[in-house]
């Protein structure tokens, strides 16, 4: 636990850091969680004996978050792209040729540890001060916490063989913990239909957050490992720390975006 | 040969009709050509022993090309949120638990069987006679055509070991073939700077065709099959014949779109 306390009090001012000064420094930042996140994913499925084409994910991994960036608008079209690359690069493998589960993980390695997280570009630069990225994060910080202690305390219920440690009580707690912090952001940030939002937005972010957590426990369980990798003390790998954030990264954006902002790009 | 010929003699009319049309009329004909790709993709898939979620993939699939057909500006975001379901519906499956080659290929089946060839839909839409998918297709039918005669005839050197039929010399001639496709349908089309749009555009269609060909072969490969299945009289099953197409469709829809009708969007 103090090891735990000790990596965050590093870690939380660099994130706060990196959130309040946005743009390149923001991008970078994040490239570095992805990079590391994508190699310990990619150690998982080696584990599994499948040979995904890491090296071009990594590469085309940073260029989506360079995108994300420079040009949003062309982020979408430029994952296509990019998974359309990964899939006919492994054509070119000899020795023994390529297997659909090679080119499967491959193509997961892209999407869930590349592009997912890189929605936080677009999230971070909606607002000049990034409260909206801060507001996410702050519903998954209170989404973790709130399930850790109140599932330590009132925990019965398993929720999933998935992952042994969570309970019912727990998951419904962190929800609830994340909707209250969705509600008093959204009423600071004055949204339009603010209750409603809110609720609507932290509910969202809680569970996201909640099954980026078990997809990552889903596929460390399928190798048989506890931890992702060993690179924070007492925090695990990287993508222990950071599975909450992957799926709530393009949900929280296109949320905001779309039904906040109302930018929803209909005719 | 002769059901080969019959097969196509029945088809190549509903093709056309169905690219003349355009509307619901190509998105519904389309939709049944991807449903059955699918099923196939997922028949390769399960006999190296995976299992995905195949009714949900179907389900997505179809409602992505409803999004293309209805809102195309919300297709790429709404492929994000598919996938990320795709991947959580797993974490519900018990007995026994999913694994990551269970999420790697229904992401892959959603991705390649259905998301990409959903481009078909906007690229019908960019005309209102659906001139620039019928040229399109002319580029993948001058490559197939092209590479299949010319490969027969004076195919000496193997192109692939995936593919022990193709050659290198088919190859090039098929890439040929689409590249002068290409160009007199730029000039008639009177595409701005044609020869070199029209050489660009028929040379990426015909690589991507062959690409996607091959990339189904690899699979089938990887599972020991020789035709993905035998719907079509004397052409194997639907997949064998649609494969030129899955990469093709973003690949001429981003090109035609952003290049040669210059609406990349670019701030």
């Amino acid at each position: 636990m103090s090891a735990r306390i000790l990596s965050a009090s590093v870690l939380i001012p660099v994130v706060l850091l990196a959130i309040y000064l946005g743009g390149w420094f923001f991008t970078l930042a994040l490239a570095v969680l992805v990079v590391l996140g994508q190699i310990e994913f990619f150690e998982i499925v080696r584990r599994k004996g499948y040979r995904p084409t890491e090296n071009l994910c990594l590469g085309l991994s940073l260029t989506l978050l360079a995108i994300q960036q420079l040009y949003p608008q062309l982020a979408n079209g430029a994952f296509v792209l990019a998974g359309g690359l990964v899939c006919v690069s492994l054509l070119f493998r000899r020795q023994p040729p390529a297997t659909i589960s090679d080119m499967a993980t491959s193509l997961l390695g892209l999407f869930y540890t590349g592009y997912l997280p890189s929605f936080l570009v677009q999230l971070r630069a909606l607002d000049g001060l990034g409260y909206l990225l801060l507001l996410t994060f702050a519903c998954i910080w209170a989404s973790d916490i709130g399930a850790f202690f109140f599932g330590k305390a009132f925990g019965r219920t398993p929720l999933t063989p998935i992952s042994p440690k969570k309970t019912v009580e727990g998951a419904i707690f962190g929800t609830t913990a994340s909707i209250l912090v969705g509600l008093a952001g959204a009423a600071l940030l004055g949204w339009s239909l603010w209750p409603l939002t809110g609720v609507v937005f932290g509910l969202l972010v809680g569970v996201s957050g909640l099954l980026g957590d078990l997809t990552e426990s889903l596929m460390k369980r399928d190798v048989g490992l506890k931890d992702a990798g060993n690179l924070i003390p007492g925090h695990g790998g990287i993508l222990d720390r950071a599975d909450s954030y992957i799926f709530t990264a393009p949900v929280a954006f296109y949320f905001i975006d779309f039904i906040v902002l109302g930018r929803l790009p209909l005719p």
